[in-house]
């Protein structure tokens, strides 16, 4: 079969290797399509930072059970399913209380948990090998354009899950950033809470498209906002704030508009900073506001999306591409040319 | 009547004055004892930066219902009270929400909420007005000793209570600093949760009764504190860390010894820097850390701590000075010289 | 000022009394509207057996702030306010903890709470003397027709809130009975959750507007409808059952149709009985089920539903009578006749 | 190796029998001990009403791991380890929702999840195969007296878990039944809340050691409690109450001394019944009462109970027996001369 490589450092290429078998408790994913990610950009720009070369790349995957390995139950040749993004181990203690991205069974305590295309082989190839629990049934859904569920799908959801509970009708939740999963996120936030959305980006294309994806007020990432944010909220400022691009601006904006006991979540990976002070002078941050950098999500998460999907209350924009076009996907990824997820399809 | 005043930037006096009388939906106390804090002293070092002059200081208190204004029920004289620190509105909709240490009714986004003593008189004085609400029957319990239950009871219970359900048997939870607060996060974490505590403190003086106030294991908090506790906890490292003192030192510490996906509260204010990063690289944090700064508490908090003392769960030391020795106590509590809880008893 | 009156056993009049002045702690408030319930007809059905004479009815109130008492905060003259079904005092500890539906103050353990209409003189006058924290603010929602909110919405929204945990996006939830308190259910689950929504009433003209109302999948509430529901839910049945009828067949069949472990709230007062026994053999009901018989609600589920009233997200259908017409207005809920809530309007 | 079987209706026999060999994701596990439990009496009562017969008994097992089979990561040879009362799938929606006490894979919707020794084989032989993520490591804990936690220990830890939110210091929770899982309800709750515990037992031999289990009084289970416990809550009545009989007496007990939105649990399989009732007259259970027949537990039950017996807050008395005297333990408990849990040691 073919397979895209990360061949070196910063490199990738097209190779043609042996179809792999599924051993016990695993099954063998024909691929429909796996998803571009910027982390997978993040991966070559690493280049020789990065410690393992000449796996198969690719964390978003979906397709359809091809071959089961012995000890399998529960799944059927043909069934579509999605890859989790996360191979938790499903019995430490962080799995059996359902944080199971939080699995360090092969990660370090800082570091990445398990992850296909991070280490075992990914979905950008015609044949994936997956542990059967990671092999979610879909359904009548497109295995194709489903894959991004797992992670364009699975991060928004998880994030939204941890404030779900502050959620309330009378609420209000402030989106900031809405491109790949910011346009997600205000599909799951319409979906599972009355709360109000405010949605800001700077790019008014990206704007245009947020009202009709559940916003209730779309507001330009500005200075203006913070100052029009209060007033929407009667001086109390939003309950919880999503920062899905995570560039300092956008943090700093995060925290003036957040409400006291209010909730920050961040999600894209930025690189800018919020501190956390504990102290009493020069404090622009409210008391009691509870922050967490989001990652990933879990098993718990991904049934959620999935049944979002099923039930036509999320859809994941999508470019797609043949296998063959992978470098161009990520060339056009990295130049910001990809309006919506882009696929590769074997 | 006499009373403690904030007479001049950073100066205080004791001054006889008018008894006040209650008003509609007001009780007057009779004053059993008011305990001293941090933030006394936090006020007077603002010196002239502190807003406003001439008003009775103290806002821990206990006493006994004296006279009931108009329209006040459910309560009698003679009444064994606390006085809430935070004299919420109990109409706006973070309290009807139950968190009503984020009223704003009184205070700005990133104020102080109402409290006595810090605004409206507080309690070093013989009698004190609180509103009906906030005037809180303690049953049994000498109103005296009790008055700290309001803040250094409340503040550690608010905190551990924004925790409890990550507090399971098998989890661990490392406290930081085992002082005024500290040693009552020990024993509300041995009466509310059967997870494991690890208590540490430089100090080995405190470090002597974290055992009979319930940590399972008490160590120095120093470099080699680190490697213990991720050995303590097969590799996973505390899924709670509660830091009571907030320098640097102490922060970096709860940072190093927290889990991915657990949590961290802030709770002392000295003035230590947690940074929450949106990103991957150069990461000391682990991901899906939950972080909060925690102020005061909520009624149900207040609830809860005067239950555990009824129940003879909790206790908290204290060190009685007469209300003409405030000066005095003002001094030793500044010097580190207090054991304890200073209490002013008119 | 006009006011209808219980004036003796099953039997009303409109009379004419003082207007009332507002005490310490009250507010007039100049009535929009009187929302009339089936609770209003139950205690005219219970004859001599009801044990006070000669108040004013009417449980569900909206109008307009017009007088306020001594020590009154927060609420200014003409604002539009609706009046909480369920007086509680404020300060015990089930009004503390947020479940003031259990406040005790004025009533039994297994007898009613303090409620207007049916005690303190009620909302079917011109004038209701209202304790302020239970005059409402609605913003700019009609307090006439937002009346019934706080009873028809309530109910509902606080029986799906002790549920909403369930909720989840793959989780199936079943509406029984689609009449007054049935339609306002449906539109709460739409917007609170995505969870499916299956809808069962024996009416045709009940089930044509459940679609339009959130449902995802109406049925006649036959005996096809227990095969239906087990084979729409994979072999699993619902998570949630809402019996809003309570009539024997209704509660039969919420047993019939709900999951292990999953929940089942009895809000309809149709006399059924639900036996959960504790034993193994003979058993219908499956293991784990968690039923409650749902009263009333808390002043979150007000501010719940005023948020979502005022955001569109539900409307409760009216018919409208004048006072004088209070004769007729209960005639016709008594013969069926009324399409919606009836309101006495002033 | 010699088994426990189930020979025919109502008999058992002790047969010589081939080892045997785990399969892919299956381990072997050297019994050290196996319970007995009232349901295993059950069975025996039933009859030829039992469908299947031939199987080796017993639900509740611990022992060392012996043998691992294909596709087992994470255990080793060697480790002690119990073997849950529910294997679970861990794929279906129950499972992953942390509900795998609802799996229904192969169960049906009224019936019993799979269980050891009601289906596959049991643990009343040398060894028992088990699926691999049903052997739960226990550290240093001794197996033979550890195997009751997986049932006498999951079942009242699954029941207190249902409400461990309500049992804030404040609460009251009454525990009636202090045999077999009383005593270990006691010491869970001791452990894991600051609630009060009011303990009732018609046997004087029971009370007289709850109070050192945890209960802060300990009642004659007669018809003065009812009266008692109202005046100890202060006219509010239980906020929870477990009943671990579940005879009709202590069901009605349950009833009549539950507050007003409290809780009840029954847990004790006696055959009583307690209905709950969709109307206003003739009301004898308060309003708002939750009610729920606990059975069994989860993945994270066990964790929980592991966890306390570990750190010595939980102890089980037992009895041992070897395996030849099966039939000796089997009368004894029938007769009710077993003080504490009847284990089979092979």
């Amino acid at each position: 079969m073919r397979a895209v490589k990360l061949t070196g450092p910063g490199t990738l290429g097209l190779e043609e290797v042996a179809t792999p078998e599924p051993g016990p408790g695993q099954v063998r994913v024909r691929v429909a399509g796996a998803g571009l990610c910027h982390s997978d950009l993040h991966v070559l720009h690493l280049g020789d930072a990065w410690p393992v070369f000449g796996g198969t790349v690719g964390h978003e995957g979906g397709g359809w059970i091809d071959a089961l390995g012995d000890d399998v139950t529960g799944l059927t040749e043909g069934d579509a399913v999605v890859v989790s993004v996360i191979w938790s181990c499903g019995s430490c203690r962080a799995c059996i209380e359902g944080r199971d991205n939080a699995c360090t069974v092969a990660g370090t305590r800082t570091g990445l948990p398990l992850t296909p295309g991070l280490g075992p082989d990914g979905s950008m190839a015609e044949y994936i090998i997956v542990p059967a629990r990671h092999a979610v049934p879909i359904g009548a859904l497109d295995p194709a354009t489903a894959a991004p569920l797992t992670d364009a799908g699975v991060t928004p959801m998880h994030a939204i899950n941890t404030v779900l509970d502050r959620l309330t009708p009378a609420a209000t939740v402030v989106v900031i950033g809405l491109g790949g999963l910011g346009h997600v996120a205000l599909q799951i936030l319409a979906a599972v809470s009355a709360a109000r959305v405010i949605a800001l980006d700077t790019d008014p294309a990206k704007r245009a498209s947020a009202a009709e994806h559940g916003a209730d007020l779309v507001l330009d990432s500005n200075e203006h906002a913070v100052e029009r944010i209060l007033t929407e909220t009667d001086g109390v400022d939003a309950d919880v704030v999503l920062d899905l691009v995570g560039v300092q601006p956008t943090v700093d904006l995060a925290r003036r508009v957040v409400a006291a006991e209010g909730a920050i979540r961040l999600i894209g990976l930025g690189g800018g900073s919020l501190p956390v002070n504990a102290g009493v002078e020069g404090e622009s941050l409210p008391w009691g506001v509870n922050v967490q950098r989001s990652y990933g999500g879990t098993r718990q998460d991904l049934v959620d999306v999935i049944a979002l999907a099923q039930r036509g209350r999320i859809s994941i924009e999508t470019v797609t591409y043949s296998l063959e076009q992978f470098q161009q996907a990520f060339d056009d990824l990295e130049a910001g040319r990809v309006a919506g997820r882009a696929i590769l399809v074997p």
